[in-house]
């Protein structure tokens, strides 16, 4: 992605810093740009855990260069494998439940156990990281290709900009390039179909406000943020041509786990005939998981995302109290779309129905 | 309602400010209690247009007062009637889309004229501004006996505390007394019925996690701040018995315009057969509204209140930047809620079904 004229992915290895890599610290966004050199194991953990990097993909591909950093600090002060093991175990613990860190770790564990402790393992360890990233990078470039011809179809029917609403961020922050649900816009753009986005402010994190808005504005597609509470009247008012969300998990039979408030658009959907996607790679399917109602235990977040509010003013970032000081409250942080809601899925395969035998069959023909 | 042992309602009159009326700056709440005692017209224009008070009730009888206060002047300077007519069209304008500030104002210009401008005709002003309050008393008070029967019935059936949710303030702040959503709630607390609120935040202005769980907490009613995200989730969750939510306009036909946000929590509740009710006075409907959708315009807000937010940095109120600096946004006060998601209203003649005959019925019956 094009920020002032130079290309971007949210993680990326730059000459003038050989052994290193380079993100950006996206707890700062929208406020403060700023980049962050990742050049040894301990940093890494530290990223992952303190979110200057998050998104599923991009935290997998960041873990696995924090394998290729312990690869490195392994051979450079002669310790022995275990040493991994270690650096292992405590990037797992930044994020403990991140499907994706645990994939990235392991994709590297294991071309270094298949190349062995000798010279050029670190080389190897790099190869493999290097790989997952080109791997998620191609993932979300497919994601694109297919969700475009969605965007089209509707620009060919009304000639006028399409509007798609979106929630949260899977944009390519979250990913490498591209995104997920963002996939098909940024590709759209590209491509000379007039799109514009309203973007849930999704809170309490503001993912929407913050990171989809800043992410639309570097890449100059037209957007409009919009408060979690708007988006079912717009609908109402026929001012949304699509709805594309991301999703954290799907089940065989179609149903996702993603940002709480995605339900409620879905419903608003489906009440005003607005088609509803859920953007994916065919990784996020759990194909042994039938009942993600009961199969998934949704995360309670700390109350303090409710509580207190980041922002700036006009010098720094900002922390507020924006409710009594002793107030309950209750944050859960994803909720559940049952498959009925959603018109199909955006794959790096295809795009199909969210239906079990649709979704078991593009399974089969990838596997 | 009762604050630190001293019983409040949100405008009062006090022995020891005898020709002056007292009314809670609610722009600071939760963070400060601050009473503001107004003592002239112009006070009353400001508190109006700052928004120290806010709600068509309270908007209604505290414009009322204004009248009042410009009978004194007018008196007091030997000021011929002509004042009075300024002084109107001066509150007018503090609020001017407030059709209950019209109201408030009408009954006590009526209430002059009535009397004709002689010595005593202050006292006539004082008083027909002191009835329309005690009128919202007693309408809200209507309200909460009728609304409290449902609670009654949830807690008979399942011996557990009632899970009510609620959008917004509609409680005594925005009212007099009681409120209108949470009349039911507050009466159903002191029958000692269970009861428990889950309260959207309701961006962007916050007023539920600033005024709802304001006033819940000073009454010592047990509640949960969630985000305008989560309430549909809590349903799929069944740990929500009950919506209720205010109403600005109800057409003859039962749709509801509301705070932005009502529709997709009535869409939820429908969704997962959760009972959703309007609480509202018949004066909130709107005989000759047969179309909400073509005949109300939906105020578009300032987006400011999307770019900035208020809270407490542990010395003030502050203002924070939430967006990118020139973030294109949309912020419509208020949206539709059609009749067939609506379970029930409860008004202050009794609850009734969001239908034309049961309204025109009550309404014939009422007037």
């Amino acid at each position: 992605m094009n920020i002032d004229g130079k290309d971007y992915t949210s993680i990326w290895r730059e000459p003038s810093h050989p052994n290193a890599v380079v993100v950006i610290d996206q707890r700062k966004l929208p406020f403060v740009f700023e980049k962050r050199v990742l050049s040894n194991s301990h940093m890494v953990f530290q990223s992952i855990q303190e979110m200057w990097v998050r998104g599923a993909p991009l935290i997998g591909v960041t873990g696995a260069y924090g394998i290729y950093f312990g690869c490195l600090e392994m051979m450079h002060e002669h310790k022995g494998q275990e040493y991994l093991v270690s650096v292992s175990n405590k990037l797992l613990s930044a994020r403990p439940t991140a499907v994706n860190l645990k994939y990235g770790i392991e994709k590297v564990i294991e071309a270094v156990n298949k190349f062995g402790i000798r010279k050029g393992v670190t080389e190897a360890a790099l190869n493999a990281a290097d790989r997952l990233r080109e791997k998620e990078i191609n993932r979300s470039s497919r994601i694109a290709d297919h969700g475009v011809s969605l965007l089209r179809q509707i620009y060919q029917k009304t000639g006028k900009p399409v509007n798609v609403l979106t929630h949260c961020n899977a944009g390519w922050l979250a990913c490498i390039d591209y995104g997920t649900a963002l996939a098909p816009v940024y590709k759209a753009h590209e491509q000379g179909i007039p799109v514009h986005v309203y973007v849930d402010e999704t809170r309490p994190r503001n993912q929407g406000a913050r990171l989809t808005a800043w992410e639309l504005a570097t890449y100059g597609i037209p957007y409009t943020i919009i408060a979690d509470n708007t988006g079912g009247f717009l609908m109402i008012k026929k001012m949304v041509d699509i709805v594309i969300v991301g999703s954290d998990v799907m089940s065989i039979n179609g149903d996702i786990v993603n940002k709480i408030g995605t339900y409620l658009k879905a419903l608003a959907a489906k009440d005003n005939d607005v088609p509803f996607y859920a953007a994916l790679p065919l990784s996020t399917i759990k194909r042994d998981m039938n009942d993600v109602f009961n199969e998934v235990e949704i995360e309670e977040r700390s109350s303090n995302e409710i509580r207190y509010i980041e922002g700036w003013n006009g010098h720094n970032i900002e922390s507020l109290r924006i409710t009594p000081k002793t107030s309950n409250v209750l944050n859960y942080g994803f909720d559940i779309t049952p498959s009925r809601l959603i018109t199909g899925i955006i794959t790096d395969a295809g795009i199909l129905d969210a239906k079990k035998d649709a979704i078991l069959k593009i399974l089969n023909q990838s596997y």
